[in-house]
């Protein structure tokens, strides 16, 4: 069997890898548009802000693994087009044959409609080449403006803080971290981000930018802007050749294109929202492997479907984590969900062990279903994942009140933080 | 209403506070035993090794907040008698009616049949008047015998090293943590320690202690002994009158005893193990603070069921967290239940972001069904209360294996090492 993958990013390379681990002898070749070969672009922010020590470090793989695992790899080369009759994908003046193909197209920056943008003094921060001219410049710079205070712009101003440069985000909506969380929440991350110098400007569109940026309330100075707006599903190829679309590829369960032996994954594809049935996107690392998975066990003739989603994500910014899993109240709202929620402000652990501000905030429909969950401070990796394992299996917030948690002063409270908000929901429920 | 609250350990505290939660009128009444209010036992060692600044610090409920609580508490004081027909409590010459009576023992220390105990440099260790005196001492010895490898030995033991005293840990059973942990996941705790410089002995009787420690192996040198070798449930009060008990006092999940307006909780009292349905000893400090609001609820009108336990828990050595959740392969085997293991050794963070060490171990039924999980590393918390949500919602490790999860390379990897673990078990089950 030939295998195509059209795209080298974390869903492409992770299916290769999962498809060579379930089957040696097909053939599997990855053509990508870029330069160069998977990398983690997560890890971007903190080559950044010193925390890696170069670029390299973020290609964990390198070409002996690719040759070991005997995945080919195209790098530089565009897809054109597809011959779904003769089964063959197209570049230059190139044809290759396939049996399976797979785009893993990803995505790529949304840019707001500022004029000045062809200047020298902005980068629109997307992949590893925006990376390292941002890294290059942060030699000579004493100030900049980040346009879009989403996970990539706020992590990019931590990397700014932590090489002395000033930071002053401009953000259009009318809180940090839109996606992730509610605005009760965004305020505390914001006054985080404040309390280490960052200046952040909410409700406030940038315009354009010349000597000065120049925002709809004020004007900025700066010797860099970074564009850092969100991204956008990578479906030009698709939609050329007649795959089905909307603002992602459509898939099945199965990662099924609605073209015969044609699947998608990763940035560029739609997912299911497990709450509202919807389809949303899932522009995550995370779900990009998961996906893989269930992408390279179909091929392969097993039997695996992706599950719908909760987008649980999370970060770290100047040693304050963020997390958050399922709906926002803001998102539910918008579906016409009425919501109930609790609020927990404790400590991680006992005050005489020293322990560290947490805050978790639950949201429940009205008989108590949980929805969602956000959380702001330490040790939450568990803990995001546990309330998506809690949303998953539709529990309700009166079990979850009195739940079973693990406890020692060293790690934790007598009390878990995350079923005490549970506990006041239960409450107001009452 | 008047309700006596026999204990004033965590169990009957939690309680008292509770019910006045929910109820400003009823007269609540600890009769405690103890000369002493209630304070954190889970904290003892943290003081004996100096992360606690002293043992004042573990008291975090003062006087002025049962006053304030208006609940009343009478200490050194020892139930000898109740009487049911007309409802008393029975201490000294005192006769203390009550409406409600809930028996909250706790446990004391079992103690092996060893030779020479009466000994003063011999401690058994079980509350904070054992640890004052393990404190006093310590200042004098430079070597010690631990007899017993639970959480309060090793625990006792961290504590030892950090004052530079040479620590000797005898253990009966084949592993230290037997509770906790199967033989492969103990080995890792074992190496750590001794790392640390502690002896450690496992598959040895102490015999007696005279000059030196006997074992049916060796004989150890000490300057102070201590015996840490569990605990027992406190029901001499309970068989004496009456209430049904076994090794534990029996309740419903009501945490009704069997004679009526007579409850109990805590170390006292026997659970039911999630997994296999039988009685079990659930002898943590969240589980008496999880009874105690079930019981606070049915007391005060509502309707609460204390759910079965898979006895989640976790204690801190040496900066190595140890985590556990539902059945041990041990314990399963004991059963008759065949289980399939997967077992994932990782790290926390991807290596580029200096990841610490994580061991995952997932335990299942012949059909993938969850039924426990061990783990050692760090960030361990919310990890194990996540398996505990999956093993109570009966979730297949095939459904986990792909599960969704948060990532960000500062705080987790793009693999989850619970799921990876998890995937170990798929492969087994093909």
């Amino acid at each position: 069997m030939k295998i195509v993958i059209v795209g080298g990013g974390a869903a492409g390379t992770r299916t290769a890898i999962e498809l060579r681990k379930r089957d040696r002898n097909s053939e599997i070749l990855i053509i990508n548009e870029k330069n160069y070969r998977e990398y983690s672009p997560c890890g971007m922010p903190f080559v950044l802000s010193g925390d890696v020590k170069n670029f390299e470090a973020l290609q964990t793989l390198d070409n002996k693994f690719y040759e070991k695992m005997k995945i080919g790899i195209i790098l530089g080369k565009k897809v054109k087009d597809i011959d779904f009759k003769n089964k063959k994908v197209i570049y230059d003046n190139t044809e290759v044959d396939y049996d399976k193909l797979i785009l893993a197209t990803g995505s790529y920056a949304f840019v707001p409609p500022i004029k000045g943008l062809d200047s020298e003094s902005v980068i629109v921060f997307k992949d590893i080449d925006d990376a390292k001219k941002i890294h290059e410049k942060m030699k000579k710079i004493k100030k900049t403006v980040i346009v879009g205070a989403g996970l990539i712009g706020l992590e990019t101003a931590y990397a700014f803080v932590k090489n002395n440069i000033k930071v002053t985000v401009v953000e259009m909506l009318d809180r940090v971290l839109p996606v992730m969380l509610d605005k009760d929440m965004a305020e505390i991350v914001k006054k985080h981000l404040e309390d280490k110098g960052i200046e952040i400007y909410l409700n406030e569109k940038v315009l354009g930018i010349g000597e000065k940026v120049k925002t709809d309330a004020r004007e900025i100075e700066y010797d860099l802007v970074v564009i850092s707006s969100g991204v956008r599903a990578n479906i030009d190829l698709a939609r050329k050749v007649g795959i089905e679309t909307e603002f992602g590829i459509k898939v099945n369960k199965k990662m099924e294109t609605n073209i015969k032996d044609v699947y998608a994954c990763g940035d560029c594809v739609e997912c299911m929202d497990f709450i509202t049935g919807k389809s949303i996107m899932s522009q995550l690392a995370t779900t990009a492997v998961r996906q893989a998975k269930v992408l390279a066990e179909n091929i392969t003739g097993r039997d695996a479907n992706f599950a719908p989603v909760l987008n649980t994500s999370i970060t770290e910014l100047f040693g304050l984590e963020i997390g958050t899993t399922g709906l926002t109240v803001a998102r539910a709202e918008n579906e016409g969900i009425k919501v109930i929620t609790g609020k927990y402000r404790g400590k991680t652990r006992p005050e005489y062990m020293g322990g560290e501000d947490i805050v978790v905030k639950i949201i429940a429909d009205e008989k108590g279903k949980i929805l969602g969950s956000q959380m702001i401070g330490k040790s939450l990796v568990g803990r995001i994942d546990a309330m998506c394992l809690a949303i998953l299996n539709k529990m309700n917030v009166k079990d979850l009140a009195n739940m079973e948690y693990c406890y020692a002063p060293p790690v934790s409270q007598e009390f878990e933080p995350m079923y005490i908000a549970c506990e006041f929901v239960v409450k107001k429920l009452r």
